[in-house]
C-alpha cells in the first residue's frame, strides 16, 4: 500500500510514518516544515519505501502532485498550535480548512478513494465537561482551531458523500510523546528549564483532559482505518482518565528530578482565550471496534516526560 | 440601529432589508449580483436610509468597507444554489466560507458586536427523517453547501467566544416566496413554462421537507435576534409540517391554472447528489422563546407560488 502522510514531519505525522513503514507501506512524506522538522523524520531517509518532500499544500499544484499515485492519504497536516491561531487569525483557515479542501480535491482530480483524517475534542467546543460521543452536539467550538477542523470534518463527509471517498475521522484527545513540539508538557519543560524554582501556570491548575500517548494514537488509527467498513467513519481517540494540569506540573518536575518547585498560577478555570477547560471523551466506539488504549492518561503523560525531557535538555527549536 | 445586510440583493436579503427599513433601521446592502438582483431592491432605492452597495465580499478591503460603522451584521451572501456547488467544488469554500471569515474579521477589527447569521438544515447532514433538534449529532453534512455552512458556524462561534462578538445562527428550513430565484419551485415553473404537458422531477418525488415562507423567515429572525440574549444564539427555523415534491408539482400546475400535467419521476430517493430525502426540524427551541411561523409548510409553498407565477410569467434571469 502507499500511503501520503501529510504534515508527515510533524509530532504525530513521523510517528505514524514510522509505524506505516513497518508494517510494510511505501510511505511519501509532504511537510511544509512550520511546525514539523527534519530530524523527525531523519531516522527514515534510508528506507526506499520512504520519500519526503517539502511543499505547500496551500498551492493546489503541490497539493495534486502529492496525492498523485497513492491509496490513501494521512491528512495530518494542520496547524496544531492554538493560540498562535488566535493571534494570527487566518492561520487555521489556510493552513487547516483551504489545505483540506486542496487535498481532497487533489484526491478527487487522482481518484484517491480513502481518507484518514485527524480532528479534535476541539470540534465539540465547551461541553462542561459533560463526556460527549461521536454524534454528540452541538458543535460550537471555542477557538479557531476547533472551528477549521470542524470546517474539514464536514468537507471530508461531503467529498466522501458526492465523489466516492471512504473517510475515517478521529477526534483526538490531547496527544503527548515523542517528537512533541508544543503543548502543555513542553511549555513546562522549556519553563523549568529556564528557572527550576518556579513555574508558572495559566489557569487555576484544575484543567483537565485526557492525553494519549502518541504511538497508542498511531495504533488507534491504524486499527481503524483496518476495521471500520463504512463509507464514513468517526471515531473518538483517547484513553481511560483524565489529567489536570497541576498533576502535569508535578510529573514534569518528577521527571526531570526536580524538587520543591512552587507552583504559581495565573487564575481563571481557562489556560486561555479558546481553551476547553473540562475534556470527557467518550472511547466506547472505538471499544466497540475492539480498541482501547493500553496506557490511561497518567501513564501517557508519564512515558511522554520521559520521552521528551532527554532530547529537550539538547534544545528544541522550530521555524516558527 | 444600523444594519450590514450581505447578500442584500438576493432573495432572503432583498425580504430582510425591506423589513428592516419598515421598522426605521438604516441599512447598507452589500451583494456582488451573482444570484442577487438590483430589481429586487428597486424598491428601497429612494429610502434615504438605504444604500446598496456592489462588492465582492472575498476582498478583505470590502468587506472591511461594507462593515465599518454599522451595529449589526446580517450576513446572508452565500452560493445558495447546492448542485452549483456541487458542480464547481470552490464555490462555496469561497462564497461561503472565505466570506464568512472576512466579514468576521472585518468585524473584530472595526470592533461590530453583532451577528446573525443564515445556516441550514444542511449541516445535520442526512439524518434519515429524524427530527433534529440544536443540540442534536453528527453534524456530517452531504453537500459542500452544508459543509461550508458548517464551517461558517464554527468560524462564528469561535470569533464570538475570542472576541466578544454576539451571535444568531439560525438553521434555516427550505425558504419558499416573493423574489425566490431558484429551488424546486423555481425550477417546476420554468419547466412547465416551456412544457405545460409533462413535468420532470427528479429522485421518486417522495422527499418531503419543510417549507417556511420567506416573509415567515424574516419575523423569526428578528424575533429571534429580539429576544434571545445569549453570547450564542443557535435556532432552527421552520415551520409546522412538511411537503413533498408531489405535492409541490401540483400546488404549482394549480397556480398556473394548468390541468393533467404527467409527472415523470427520474427516480431514487434523492433529487441530486446531496440532497437530503427527509427533513425535520423541531421548532421547539424557537416556540419556546415566543415565536412559531404562522404558515404551516403547505400553506407557505401555496403562498410562494401566487407570489412567484405572476412574476416568473415576466422572464427571470441572473448572471450565473
Amino acid at each position: 500500500m502507499r500511503a501520503l502522510v501529510t504534515g508527515g514531519a510533524g509530532f504525530i505525522g513521523s510517528n505514524l510514518v514510522g509505524e506505516l513503514l513497518q508494517r510494510g507501506w511505501s510511505v511519501r512524506a509532504a511537510d511544509n516544515l512550520l511546525l514539523g522538522r527534519v530530524e523527525f523524520i531523519e531516522p527514515f531517509m534510508d528506507n526506499e519505501r520512504f520519500h519526503f518532500v517539502e511543499c505547500d499544500l496551500l498551492e493546489e499544484a503541490a497539493a495534486n502532485d502529492a496525492v498523485c499515485g497513492v491509496d490513501a492519504v494521512f491528512h495530518l497536516a494542520a496547524n496544531s498550535d492554538i493560540s498562535y491561531g488566535a493571534r494570527h487569525t487566518d492561520t487555521d483557515l489556510k493552513l487547516g480548512t483551504v489545505v483540506t479542501f486542496n487535498v481532497l480535491e487533489a484526491m478527487r482530480r487522482h481518484s484517491v478513494g480513502k481518507i484518514v483524517f485527524s480532528s479534535t475534542s476541539a470540534v465539540y467546543g465547551d461541553a462542561g465537561g459533560r463526556e460527549v460521543a461521536e454524534d454528540s452536539g452541538p458543535l460550537l467550538p471555542i477557538s479557531l482551531y476547533g472551528a477549521s477542523k470542524l470546517a474539514c470534518e464536514g468537507l471530508v463527509s461531503a467529498f466522501c458523500h458526492n465523489f466516492g471517498i471512504q473517510a475515517w475521522i478521529y477526534r483526538f484527545a490531547n496527544i503527548v510523546g515523542d517528537n512533541g513540539t508544543h503543548g502543555v508538557l513542553v511549555d513546562f519543560i522549556h519553563k523549568l528549564t529556564a528557572d527550576a524554582d518556579e513555574l508558572v501556570i495559566l489557569g487555576d491548575g484544575k484543567q483537565s483532559k485526557p492525553y494519549l500517548y502518541v504511538k497508542d494514537c498511531v495504533s488507534g488509527m491504524l486499527f481503524g482505518f483496518d476495521h471500520a467498513r463504512g463509507a464514513m467513519n468517526c471515531f473518538n481517540l483517547t484513553c481511560e482518565g483524565s489529567t489536570n494540569v497541576t498533576r502535569i506540573a508535578e510529573m514534569v518536575a518528577d521527571g526531570m528530578g526536580l524538587r520543591g518547585v512552587r507552583l504559581r498560577f495565573t487564575g481563571g478555570s481557562r489556560g486561555w482565550r479558546g481553551d476547553v477547560p473540562q475534556v470527557r471523551l467518550s472511547p466506547e466506539r472505538m471499544a466497540s471496534l475492539g480498541w482501547t488504549a493500553p496506557r490511561s492518561s497518567d501513564d501517557a503523560v508519564r512515558a511522554a516526560v520521559a520521552a521528551l525531557v532527554p532530547r529537550m535538555a539538547g534544545g528544541v527549536s522550530c521555524r516558527r
